[in-house]
């Protein structure tokens, strides 16, 4: 299910939908659901779609070229062939989007020069198998400069931005991976990755788990030399957590899907502006006097609330969790069932993680005109299948936008067709990806240069002070000045002064 | 300057930049700058862009008929050539369009209900010139509901939806408008609803003041049967002013740019979403943390800085009137001259009405990466003519972004070339546009039925009375419960029981 | 009515209430009420009540004296006796209680400094009638320090602070006011003030219309000299405006009450932050999710809604008013009729200027525990006599908090008997009555070097540069930096460079 | 130290200062200060202050008996005298407290209702030693209602309110508590509860952890019939671990300190409504436009930032911890260090827990009439002693406002002398302590009722569904409707229907 559903993207230009299933592989993978969205994973869709105003997409749009880039003979400037891109030339292309990239990213650029003396990652063969975008070539020759040898594949089979694949190739990084891949292709790139005479990685960064799980399947004696697997996506890392009651992990594992900064704003930062930026790039709205309700405060709830009543939105709360419900209530919105508002609302907004929160019923309720969407973390929440029956009519208004027409004339306002709203029709602000990014790159060096007997064969939370490192090298963005604690203050306060700072459990 | 302003769009597709100078007329109507935004008379822009959420662009993208509509014959359904627009066949797909506008726009449709069985119109003959778009269309219909007989041309040669004019020519109105229409077919289709065998006009509906100029000119003897104009632009109402000071007037006038309903929307509640929108959508910004300078603390600038402090951003105001300035003070801005934070903010807006209020000087000393953009009145609030020296280098990264870039590799960010943001990169909303031919329909109504003598020969404000009931039709959109003053509190309060409810100066 | 209201004081240690009507001048000059709250009016009442915090109380409490200041034999350091005071030795305390004073009064101390040289009051008398507190003291000897002599007496029975009476008079300023005045007092008071042999007043500042009613029927040709009244409060301004509309006002009048700064100060801004003082103080609540309605949607209404709002309170809002209502929506608050919603609020909260607003009908259907509060302008918008039945027990719980108790148990928590929250249970900061304060010496100072000519026999608001100019000496607080025009942008805007930067309409 | 500062109570009348110290049991249990505020603890300090508002504290001054308690020989109407109070006969006065405070109370009641027909406490001897207040009684008599015999002390000298424990001993509860206890009788009370013939406790609710310390001094036996600890506060909460760490721990403890609920009122939403509180009512300040530094963003950080921004002041932020620090950054608040804005603030506000947080360096720095106060732990964070110089005036200008006089007539506003200005001059609302209460009843409840070796001897928290339900008790008095999950919906999140629904470390 899971692993099927990373695939699923929407190419709004053509409207195709993929769906790649293994069927073989679910069956020790994927027992169950994840319960947070799988934001990182899925962050491609925004940044493939076609949107008027992303400058990328027009370099692809050139490159009419049909033959498979697994036919081409290419060779980067300085001869070598050791990569599979869509074109090579378009290198110079991606260089510029890594070069604006790097300006957004000031945390990784901190990181090189301040890390590039030491080379933390000397010696370090690193496989990767994540998005391949101007923000993961930052990362990956942050990687390099600070030592590490590196090979790369795409973790998705539609989210590869060609140029920038282009411009790696060209300045000699093996990357194997362009837009469009077919399911073979996808194998064929990770193998290429792994494969190699004379090379054998010793790290692994993955975005999903598909690398890991080749490596598993296909050369399961190379994690004898394998140090470590840094993990990003709420999948990977629940694939992990299943090898690892199951005995099966063989080497440590990093879970930086969960550590603070990442969580924080891949989720409250982040959705208190998309959900605003969603709904006007798809409607045009006002927000100002609008009913809503927001299914959910956790995290996303609590962002998209936050943004809706600034601009001046009624909004309405539903929630199952006693202690979320009386957050909402302090926060001053009304805690009430779906059915008690859903004949009056403007606006449906589902942040759950959960399943059939908007079922058929509620939406035969709706008024005329509701927008229906959704902010958690898959396609499940609103029962969109539900909808295709006969009697409706869907009429497909704008991209990601669809009127489903009842027999009366009533009009609901479907956004994206249930999926995440602000991966489908918002954009990732660079500074997210960046603290992402730099999350992955210090995951890395700590488990490579971890001494014997830190990390055992189990899946590790990010040390809170490598948290608290991450997000100290992202101040220098806001210009933030850090407080230092005296001796005598750190003596009193029991802390050492250079961190941690707080206890696990604090929730900030 | 400013009437030829009125026709300088940019087409975001082509890059087009059409700019029509009538050099004679200037002289009369423009002395001097208006102060406030022109919203309404530009609203076409963001409507005519390629915006790819934007349904309506692809039917006219669809019509590469290169035939001038003046060459063609067409006849709508039953048999009437009494217009032309650009193809007739599109009649159905601009249909559609009006009934979708019709939904967003109750309070019209409440109009044509509630003033249907007295016909408040009947007899009038309205001649009209605005923007040609879904939203007019449902003012002319309801017009037309209300009894007016209306012919109809277009205030701007770019912003016709070319399927919406069809439905109208198609249901029988004369409209005389397309896109893309040269100078010459400018005042050609204006002409053809005013010089007419049989009939003439009683009433104008302007929007900008071209249409009252060219009876002024062509036509001057019409006034005698014309009961009013009603105008909605700043420029058309400040030529208004002018020829009212002249002693030209000859006939009352009604201003209702500047009613209380129009300007609380147009500004302050449509800013402080547009804002967002408009950065947004241009830069994929991270709003939170940010250090922001508004420049001007009127009701422009109180939207934007709400709306920018509310995501999260640390906004600072400049102001020259000391009133504005404590407010700002009092909101919890820090109040600076822009020399003072120049160089540490991350965005510059201005929203003044003034001119050069961001000089080359300060642009020199902004860091890198900073945004700038305006939501003022025009493109003269930034000097953008200052950067266009040899030594800066300028990139276009998407539609309506500029990269400015200094010799040292510095970059500044500007948006739409220092034209109106939320116009050129954001959309209007119905409801703001709702209000706006509310209000329209409301002074044509009171002009027309005004017992002689009440309005002379000057330029008049919206009685509040009308501004109220404006209001009040905008209610039921948010459910929203008016009480009622019983008689004994009106008569405590020395009230008419059905407004107005607020003295002349009150300021909301 | 009106008049009475003034002197209607509750003093919450004794409870006792005065209520001195005069039956003969009711007759000409209240024949309706007044709109707006009359805080300026009542200030007194929150500075004389005895707060625990306050400093200034205990002074008072150890002059034990019953002997009335009309018997006692009193002189100055200097030997003055023409004054009269509860006990000239406290000048000391006073004194002190005016240099604190001082210092949050940078306005009128920049006033000093700035108009020192000139000296624009040189010559000027001015006869005053106002609440005779610290800050009053600071205008006075402003006043003088300007040039201007005064004699003064007090507005209110109870508002004098003994003390600072003192001080004045110690420092020569012939002064008649105590705390606890008899309607003889009272009048012999300002008849001190004005009937003096070789001393004849050429300006008047009044507060509440008593002293300009008492030079109109003993005096009436002491107008031949006087060159203007200044008049701060609505019931006097209110009686100005019926004496000019009777062709009896005689010499120009100042209407400072209705000047920009001073309304959004006493209403927006002030209720913003004592509406949750005056609850807390009371009740000790909690505002989170708590459901509140305020009646009325003006500048009071759009305080308390904003502080609550943002304390974490749902609030709905109740209007007449079809503007003020749709901007209660846009700004976030479900409009209702107070009916809708009075079974499940937790608070009521009234701010509309108008009479039984909230009925014993609503009072009945209110739930147990319902805290009833009125932030309008008098004690008429809750119907507290309708509670004075048989069947209701009222119990006192604590100062300003009744509790009254239906039958079968239910209580509801009455603040103030009905009277204004915010001057029975809160404080009126400083910095409000510094800018009343200096908009009354900026008015004295404007109708004292007025042109003959200028100002005819009517009543005027303060000009907009002074509006401006109040404003501007109120920045440095706040370390504000205003912007100044240059030449260029200047003659662009058609304004001078000094203001005034508005037109008069512009509403702020 | 911690335990003397229990005692340390300054009674705002007579400003004596009692400071009783226990030289011999601090070594044991005080080795390093606690990090978290003393909230509930000190809570009684607001309780037991004279404020003017306060009903409880007029009884109190009535009984002006000065005989001890201890000499008296009283009886209750049943003739028990199984008791020590002050006087028996204010029992009528102290039940009306009682029932007020069960109205606001209403999760106890429920509680009471639920629990009742099962009687959970059956059997259950509870000896407790807390705050004496209206609110303990609810508890008191909930527990009793719930089948539980009790015994209690206070926990403080100075908190009891006489007339709720003469209610308490009228009802038949053995009370040994007054106000004003001396060091001696405190134990004498303690120990009464606790030595008793023919009744052995077999639970512990304690706060401060002295009722706990005397049992394992003198009665270490009593501890094979205890089933185990409920304790409140911070300081007991640390004890207990210090037992537990160095193995002296012989029953199971439950710190009910640090449930997620109690947490969260006491400290974010707490503190956002009391830093407004205590400001005004010391200050009568008012906040619009005042820059203000706030030291520390952990909870009570972030609620006084909120707070104040909501109010229009401009708030500064200064921190240790990066992860907080980002926080503040995209909260929209400046991130700086003390010294960057030391000299243009008008509020230094301290929230960290820290020690000399605001040092004598800092205050020479500051600009006349800056206001100092606490929000923190302690009276640690500013450096009070370093004010004691000579060349320093002090002024006490009311009740817990001082004046610091510089040599050059610099003043600065010190608020509580630094102690917790929230429990210094606000007061702590009935609904934050009603969740402490059925925090402490649920815990009582679970731990009486546990199986044999569900509970080790060890420091435990509540158990999360526990601190749900306590939620879910609390959400009636907001009228809060809760969403239940279907069968459907909990198999696919994992979850059972009723709880708990978070992970542990899952942060709200």
């Amino acid at each position: 299910m899971l692993s099927s559903k990373k695939k699923y993207i929407v190419n709004s230009n053509s409207r195709i939908k993929a769906q790649i299933q293994f069927a073989d592989q679910k069956q020790e993978f994927n027992k169950r659901p994840t319960k947070i969205g799988r934001r990182s994973l899925s962050r491609s869709i925004s940044q493939s779609s076609t949107d008027s105003y992303s400058s990328a997409a027009s370099y692809t749009d050139s490159s009419d070229d049909e033959t498979s880039p697994r036919d081409k003979q290419q060779k980067n400037s300085k001869g070598s062939s050791d990569f599979c891109v869509k074109n090579i030339k378009q290198a110079e292309f991606g260089r510029r989007e890594i070069e604006i990239a790097e300006q957004e990213m000031p945390a990784l650029m901190a990181l090189r020069k301040r890390a590039q003396g030491e080379k933390p990652l000397a010696g370090a063969k690193i496989v990767g198998c994540t998005h391949i975008t101007a923000q993961t070539a930052v990362l990956m020759e942050t990687l390099g400069a600070l030592g590490a040898q590196c090979r790369w594949a795409a973790c998705n089979i539609y989210s590869t931005l060609n140029e920038v694949a282009a411009a790696l190739a060209e300045s000699g990084f093996p990357v194997f991976a362009w837009k469009g891949e077919s399911e073979d292709d996808f194998w064929w790139c990770i193998d290429r990755c792994v494969n190699v005479e004379g090379w054998q990685p010793n790290m692994i960064l993955d975005d999903g788990g598909d690398l890991t799980h080749w490596i598993y399947k296909k050369y399961p004696n190379m994690f004898k030399k394998i140090k470590g697997i840094v993990e990003e996506s709420v999948t990977g890392v629940h694939r992990l957590y299943q090898l690892s009651k199951a005995g099966k992990l063989c080497v440590p594992a990093m879970n930086v899907n969960d550590s603070v900064t990442k969580q924080k704003f891949d989720n409250l930062y982040c959705c208190r502006e998309s959900i605003l930026d969603g709904l006007k790039r798809t409607t045009d709205m006002m927000f100002g006097g609008k009913q809503v309700v927001v299914c959910g405060y956790g995290e996303v709830g609590k962002g998209c609330c936050a943004a809706l009543k600034a601009m001046g939105s009624v909004v309405y709360v539903t929630e199952i969790d006693p202690i979320c419900a009386l957050q909402a209530c302090m926060d001053g919105f009304r805690l009430v069932k779906l059915n008690e508002v859903i004949r009056q609302v403007d606006i449906v907004i589902t942040c759950t993680g959960n399943k059939n929160v908007v079922t058929r019923e509620h939406l035969d309720r709706m008024k005329n005109s509701c927008i229906v969407c959704n902010m958690g973390h898959s396609n499940t929440e609103i029962d969109v299948a539900s909808l295709r029956t006969p009697e409706l009519t869907w009429e497909r208004v704008r991209s990601q936008v669809d009127h489903v027409i009842w027999p009366d004339g009533k009009r609901i306002v479907l956004l994206a067709e249930g999926r995440l709203l602000n991966l489908s029709c918002s954009t990732v602000p660079t500074f997210v990806l960046s603290i992402t990014a730099t999350t992955q790159a210090l995951a890395l060096i700590e488990l490579y240069n971890a001494p014997e007997g830190r990390y055992k064969q189990d899946v590790y939370l990010l040390p809170k002070k490598m948290d608290e490192y991450v997000a100290s090298l992202h101040l220098p963005t806001f210009d933030a000045h850090l407080t230092e604690l005296t001796d005598e203050q750190a003596k009193y306060l029991g802390l050492n002064k250079n961190g941690p700072f707080k206890p696990n459990y604090y929730r900030y």
